[in-house]
């Protein structure tokens, strides 16, 4: 049985078919360009393979209400071709196949929950900070959708009176988490870039701080026994321990420390690294196979 | 078929016995003493029923990992008797039949999604807003665990500029959310109890504002369909259309208005008013019944 994998990016598009097993058999990358010109070249590499389903994990936002007209279409992206895009019924057409779709981060979410830093977790959180900040919360081996699928790089966040620009970035809400500790934030406040900026620069303070008040309000909130923080920001390992000791102290000892420990295991970098994004899709693709009706496979 | 139903509270025991239906054959009411002079009055009170299983709203906080050797006690809690207590052990032990135990707050939750205001939604998180802050998410019928149970009455809190005593008065975190807009801090803060506040006194935009928090950071977080806000503090109606329009500023815009609209159907009064804690427990009780492994019934 063969599975067809979809990451959609913004910039480029990943694609691969593989077995049972989550062998590759076969993937290729292209640029993200038009709907006109990308799809049939992406439609093409998936048609010739006796696909059981597909699984997409996209660029958003993106239309998850099952119950919606526009379930599956790319909604309000700043990439305007692609803007109000019905993909997964395009897909869906033109394979005849089942389809499911999910965010990118909730498929790279899926991924770790499934195979990687939060294997044998019923609840875990995987939040990327890089260009943006985006989180998918995994409940029992489902991403949680709700009324729309979570945005919680947009969550409130007590600015530190140490930052020199406390009102933060975000053109929606100025100091959310995404608009005080994404990789831009960082680099407007300091004019350079996060990459460029040594472990004693106090641009990491901050950052530490910012991201440990989303994991005190995540394990305040829905107590997941993972938080899996990847992306580009991230690369910088010497955050983790920095993150997990002030997220104790802004807890300060509410949630006993038995539970939490120094929180080594519950504050972790990714396991599956760049290939998080393609292993979702994949497991969604399985997921639809089986009839999952959650992702109107 | 029969079912005992235990609300666990601080103050008060609510018992009742209830049949497939969900009518009630018997209940009483004890005062909260000692586990040495309560536990006997309720197994009595239980044991002349052929009951099927039995479900417990407990007050907390409870450990309730199902790994591990405590699982079921009620451990930190103020209330000196009952701290430490196996109460999920004795009950089970002495009726010899299924238990199922979970937060009290969790119980109330689980009643309003199955059978009050989050009918038919497949994510909701009730909140109580009184003598302190605490709410459970529900998750396709399930109240999420993960680590611990979830203690949003803690999560942080942008606190007002316009707030006469902004840094709180939770004694673990000063400005969280309890810290802020539970009824003692309302009453610290203005010298006089909620209930005796006119509804055009300052204290209520302060509310408004910590509770539409509340609201934004959950929307953002997991998307719940349903946000039900009880409790004494809520009894205050006045306070849910200006919630409403609060939490739409401080999204502004972010979660498309057309899933939204104005919030009137998405945060919400409770449905089942003061019999939430029973029927939950009721519900935990026919769950146990079914074999229900994460509850340990």
């Amino acid at each position: 049985m063969y599975y067809g994998a979809l990451e959609a990016g913004g910039t480029k598009m990943v694609l691969a078919v593989m077995n049972d097993s989550g062998k590759t058999e076969s993937r290729v990358s292209i640029p993200t360009r038009s709907p006109e010109e990308t799809m049939p070249a992406m439609i093409d590499f998936f048609r010739v393979w006796d696909l059981a389903a597909l699984g997409i994990g996209c660029f958003g936002p993106l239309d998850l209400n099952p119950r919606s007209d526009t379930f599956g279409f790319i909604t309000m992206t700043p990439k305007l071709p692609w803007r109000n895009y019905p993909i997964y019924r395009e897909f869906s057409r033109k394979l005849g196949i089942s389809v499911a779709i999910d965010t990118d981060v909730n498929g790279a979410a899926l991924a770790e929950a499934e195979l990687g830093a939060a294997r044998g977790s019923s609840v875990s959180l995987y939040v990327t900070v890089g260009t943006g900040i985006g989180g998918g919360l995994i409940l029992n081996g489902t991403p949680v959708h709700g009324l729309m699928h979570p945005e919680i790089g947009h969550i409130s966040i007590v600015p530190s009176p140490d930052d020199p620009a406390p009102d933060g970035f975000c053109p929606y809400h100025r100091h959310c988490l995404e608009g005080l500790a994404a990789g831009p934030a960082i680099e407007k406040r300091w004019g350079q870039s996060a990459r460029h900026l040594p472990a004693d620069h106090p641009a990491w303070e901050l950052e530490v701080y910012y991201l440990a008040q989303l994991c005190a309000t995540a394990l305040l909130f829905f107590s997941p026994e993972k938080i899996i923080l990847g992306g580009g920001v991230m690369q910088q390992k010497f955050l983790f321990p920095l993150i997990r000791k002030k997220t104790l102290e802004l807890l300060n000892g509410y949630i006993p420390v038995q539970l939490l420990g120094n929180l080594e295991n519950c504050i972790v970098e990714p396991a599956l690294g760049t290939e998080s994004g393609i292993t979702g899709a994949y497991l969604l693709a399985r997921g639809a196979a089986l009839g999952n009706p959650d992702r109107r496979g």
